[in-house]
């Protein structure tokens, strides 16, 4: 009810705050039998650290994860998984200006608003750290989705004005570039747009994809637990997303229903479709096409130029922020929609496995 | 788990089929106190009621609204308001050829490879006469929301190419026309072209919105139910709909910080921003200003041209899809987000009541 | 959370007040594929119907059910299963003291104090009829468990001071005697006590069994969901019960551990239990033997004598009910508590589905 | 679905196992604004302590918790609050026998049954470790209800056949004795019963109860989430805990109506009740009057008697179990009870904020 949990038999909760002692994330309903040790996640963690890029803030964190429970012996016993990442890097005198002033485009004001009292540390909890829950517990989803053939891959499609070619992809591209790109050459383009803004004080926005592969048909509830709606949930609770497409998305508005809908056809014996306008989802279920995910990401809130707001007082305030910040969101959140993705799906694969009595017969018989 | 259910607090749970005897919904959580009679439910249902405009499918459904239980002497009780509508005009006949046939862009192959078994006459369960449950709750989140003050309402913003001029509303246009566009030159215009369309059996997409005003700051939560974030999903969940966007949506990936950064100020006391592109949402959490959603529908699936495709067996198939249809989704779905909305709201401000210490110790002292 | 909710994958709700037009239930999530008829429900309801015996109510209802949604050609679809019974014997006459003063024992005061407006008609919402949604959504959860070869099965174990002798079971003694007790001379010592005490203008009070067999081993959750905890909230949650126990119950403690201990061993090549004081239950989980729950119910607090009390405004009242009511609750809550028992238990076995990641496997290879 | 959550509003999440690094838990729910340190639940933890008392397991934990999220300048934010104990004293060598061989009355078979795997060092998540996540929570919820004037107190009513004396409440005596009676007498005979039997490497059961004062009527939710329904889950999730009443839980069904009705009556202008066989709850919510919650606690089923079980392959064994085991559970469990009948209570008050249009109003406005 508070909103830290997500997931419904692979249900995650995450806790902490930016400059509190740690953070992380309990894992309750991970299936048992899942080999497992913290390196797995922590090459996803490394994906979203800060300081690992000239594209990111400086401030320098390890984000080393533990394991404190729900694995035994390498392996996963059906027990919640508690992990936690502790800070190292808090420099909360950075931060004492925001005590009193509300930042532009951050939660600040909100928070107060709501709580009538605020960790103004680093955002506190509405810090992008606290999407490293999201990430190590995205990481075992991603984990057992692999067991299962199906992928989650997603990537930067845009910053600023720079989009990446169409056909382009690689993997190791999106893994390895300050972008998180598939697109070498625009990953490069990109790269010095961000540095300009922010030579300027300023930070710039983009859009970013996730493409799921493999996934069966059939998974998914109809009306409000649709597919595409946990999904658009999954991804607009990620701080700064402004909008969520599935497939053709926003452009579905201005076409026909000739051009939209896709054609069945027959592949290997298996039903499938010619083209995918539909992103891989009709009615709420998966078709068994690849599902495509879009996000719009907007600039970093904090910029390094002067800006106009108040104080708690409703005194106008002019504010010129301190402390350490990316100039473009994008090439972290990646990692975050890979996450949220990946447990959005595996949480739909887990539903539907009591879809029919059939099932239900062959699994006690 | 399976789907039907939506809501923390204001908890509904649709039922029903296109051609089942009755459709309905339960809602659960609704405060005792609430002045309610059925025409209060009825206004909301007759926006959605087939057969009232040119553009709407023929199918003619009185869709009266029985109140069956939660409700004493015109006030609500507390205890679950159970609303049915019996359908009336079924003509399954229509639909014999969908039983072993998927229709493009429909859910059809989907609930095979789901349940193994589908109701094919109408769409089933997938046919937008579920929609009927969510207006009906959301014609009693809407009257509680304006016992609040807060208002919400949505409307047409384009069909095809056809775009509301800016700065034109007018409420009683978007209540009357049959386009639910707010402005009376675009909707004859859009209702010319969804002739058009429907003349040469093709259909057609269009976007919505919906703008919610007076709401407090400080509702919604962070992290995973962030009220953008529960928005995106209840709006997501309508059939049809392919994007969600908050605020600037879309927009947001190629502005800059200092562009997209809404300066805070204040007016008559109250902090407020001097511009909106967060659509009243910073955070998750509302800021006090306008928010405002954004939908883009796709075209119609069904529509009367020959169209390729596969039955049941994989055999290939011309299909030609018989019974009645609406040429355009939006003007009809306009009601449904505004439904969906109010509710998300409702339950967010509900929830909200549990934010502080102070709070609980004000109300039980 | 308004609490008219229950279960986790099959999900009921129900609805309906005593005197309002209908009673019913929406069950979300019982899997497709079932075999099903209103005739299915109706013995169930037909065992909690008022009127069936000497020792009920007077009050003449049909109580006929009618599914409105989910099934298909007499086959469950997955889509929510709506299920309505008419009230048709209301007399509201009966209960204008009620308005105003508060019935011992009843639920009356408690209703004004939360939601400050009370549906008095035959105590409204607090009704025994709202059992009804649950009968029949019991009737469908103990089709499936016998599809699984899992009986449930609740019957009378006292009366008052009259008690079942240890070893008597029939099954069709406990449906077809008017105490629903397994033990025919039981049930008619109990029957003259209870109308006996009926003369008296008194009521009285009782315990009751449910014993669930062939359960497999490995079914519940650790820690908050453990079956035997789901199983007293389901329980519990019937109207007048007061305790709840499971296996040996109150009596273990004054028991020793080497008493209590139940030795394992095998059978069949089956580990099993040589003793049974658990209950089939260990740490939350079932263990394979039968499982066992008590409950003990209070007396019916509709008596025809004069009781003291208050009425809305704080005045003492002499209180003598009229209307139509039970001497003894018992015989008709036997099948409640069958129903609720039966609900929980299939719902804890499509949870277990996801217990490993070995089944997801499996399932999805 | 996993079983490690509670609650509605105030929700935890409990984590860890006897022989992990560490345990713990996460509130998310908790309200903004309590004045919250470490020693506030460190307090509670002492009183489950193992090694604090001479019928306690010698295992020797300092059980320190540490506070990691959710708490700014001693202040709650509304943010989710981790807590932390570790580990210190884990001796796992005790366990290898229990690898392969399944303990009478205690869970191992169930786990294997489920899980296919399982942490068998002290018992694993089935461990009574696993409360230190519920007590600490508790602690909270605790300092929550005593600011709103509630009191939330458990003790021992029995240990074996020693029984506490009517009328006899020390509530120091229960903080401080070896069997948390609140009655000095029979703590001394039981302590000497409990250490008889320890002595025969016997362990024993006995009875606790917990009583909630100064309860708001109107507290809690008809039907499913009937508050005795809630508070039966809580405490029957308590391990070892075989039965659960309310009021005169068992001794109802002897009753008879002119018995067991409590005739309402009002003191100082409120209605209250002469009598309270009711428990303080009536039709699933507070009536006003104490709450009275009574467990039975089956005796600690790790005995160091030799006893007959089996072993994974089915083969019989003799197992003499080693290790650190309290020879009778209740003592350490109460504090258990009183935590979660406060944590299920806070989550109904909680909830209960949302049950009338007229609170919405006067919050809003």
């Amino acid at each position: 009810m508070a909103g830290s949990g997500f997931g419904r038999i692979f249900r995650i909760t995450t806790w902490g705050e930016s400059h509190g002692p740690a953070l992380g994330v309990v894992i309750d309903g991970c299936p048992a039998g899942l080999t497992l040790c913290e390196e797995d996640i922590q090459v996803f963690l490394d994906r979203r650290k800060p300081g690992a890029s000239p594209l990111s803030t400086p401030r320098s964190e390890a984000d080393k994860v533990k394991i404190l429970s729900g694995v035994f012996e390498g392996v996963t016993t059906g027990a919640p998984i508690s992990l936690m990442v502790e800070n190292t890097s808090q420099r909360s005198s950075d931060y004492g200006e925001m005590k009193d002033t509300y930042r532009p485009g951050h939660a600040d004001y909100c928070y107060d608003a709501k709580y009538g009292i605020r960790d103004y540390r680093g955002g506190g909890r509405s810090s992008g750290r606290e999407t490293i829950g999201r990430v190590a517990a995205g990481a075992i989803a991603s984990k057992i989705l692999s067991e299962l053939g199906i992928s989650v891959e997603a990537y930067t499609t845009s910053i600023g004005p720079v989009k990446i070619r169409e056909g382009i992809y690689s993997r190791e591209q999106v893994l390895s570039c300050p972008t998180a790109m598939p697109d070498a050459e625009a990953d490069k383009e990109a790269t010095e747009y961000v540095q300009k803004m922010a030579a300027e004080k300023n930070s710039v926005g983009g859009t970013m994809e996730c493409i799921i592969r493999h996934m069966p048909a059939g998974i998914g509830d109809p009306v409000f637990d649709k597919l595409d709606a946990l999904l658009a949930s999954a991804v607009m609770s990620i701080g700064a997303v402004k909008a969520v497409e599935i497939g053709d998305g926003t452009a579905v508005s201005t076409l026909t229903g000739k051009e939209n809908n896709d054609p069945f056809t027959t592949e290997n014996g298996k039903v499938t479709k010619t083209t995918n306008h539909s992103g891989g989802i009709l009615g709420g279920i998966s078709d068994g096409t690849d599902i495509l995910v879009r996000a719009s990401v907007k600039p970093t809130p904090s910029i390094f130029s002067p800006q106009e707001t108040v104080n708690k007082n409703g005194d106008p305030v002019t504010l010129t922020i301190a402390g350490r910040h990316d100039p473009v969101i994008i090439p972290r959140a990646v990692v975050v929609m890979e996450a949220m993705c990946a447990i959005t799906v595996l949480d739909a694969l887990l539903v539907n496995q009591s879809a029919r009595l059939q099932y239900l017969k062959d699994f006690y018989s």
